[in-house]
């Protein structure tokens, strides 16, 4: 469908940000800023929707939400960059850390934090 | 480093989910908080630094802040998953909405809002 | 119970601001990151309830709850007064608007937003 | 300038959302997630401003940014009704909490969350 990768985004928009002098603007705490905001547009597409609603979504939602989280993987990847972070090490080690906080023994049909366990 | 890519950790993610019964808090509208919680408490981590402070991470936050970016991205491939949208296209497409929304002679330097071009 | 009134409390923030030097941290847009974390975390008490459960929160989730609402109030109000805005008018004027976007007959029974009315 | 007090204004949502029926839709889940998008667009009006910026907003702006002090009160209380709690006795409580948490002594001229003092 189409050959991206993180990789390759990263270096996209290393590019653009480049182009337009925006480097100045995203020092990791705009950066933040700009991922807390987008998520926050996404979680309002489902604003007052039940949590049957939210699994229906009409098109005009769908394509927002897609756009959406194409802001939320844009900034994500941005902010990596500048701090450095390999995000799929990063989801690597996280995952791991998760299947030991939540032993399916425990947890299984269970929404519990692991402080909670 | 790792041989990690967004389809796998899709999958990972499904049987992680599904071992523990958890799809029934899943929707849509539900991953979307956790996923607004989640860049808050990246944010937090900024909170208070000035933007030059946020871009020299002690250790400590540092490592904290690879473990958000994580959560992030996982949530973020869980509700691209549950609402059937390919995150790599979505940014394609969106990166060409921003190259035109965003002339370089008209925005260079500037941190505008498209709206307000 | 208590006589504080917005005021009173304005004041008294005042002070303990001024006590500690920390008007160098209170600009807005540092105030308005941390009202946006205060309300993540109250949203943070809900995640994974249902909406009936969010409305029997046990004691201890009650009482994080006061305090977190209590904190989202102690930063509305010093925004308000570093932006020099009068809380109370501006709801008066909302209020008033309110009334108007969203018409009983129109709406009655239908969580719309005002641009989809 | 107005005769509203946070009890006036409790009783008149009350009324307000009684009328329109949409009690249904105000559990303290929902509410909780109105409060944090109204909190992200408060944010959005500072984003990437510098914090001097974000001292000196434009008349547009500050129109804005009164009415989304606004829309927070109007949740905040609304939240705060649906829980049962008293705001004012709310904050009254966590003053005393911060006094002690922060003593100038430890904390002047320094941003420290207390975790970390």
């Amino acid at each position: 469908m189409n050959n991206l990768d993180l990789n390759t985004i990263r270096d996209r928009l290393r590019k653009f940000v480049n182009e337009r002098d925006w480097n100045q603007f995203h020092n990791p705490k705009n950066i933040a800023i700009a991922l807390s905001i987008e998520s926050s547009e996404l979680l309002e597409l489902f604003q007052w929707l039940t949590d049957a609603e939210s699994q229906e979504l009409d098109k005009g939602k769908q394509r927002e939400a897609e756009m959406e989280l194409a802001d939320i993987l844009i900034y994500l990847i941005r902010i990596a960059d500048k701090l450095d972070i390999d995000l799929l090490d990063a989801v690597a080690k996280k995952l791991e850390i998760n299947e030991q906080r939540y032993p399916v023994s425990k947890v299984k049909g269970k929404a519990v934090k692991y402080k909670e366990i």
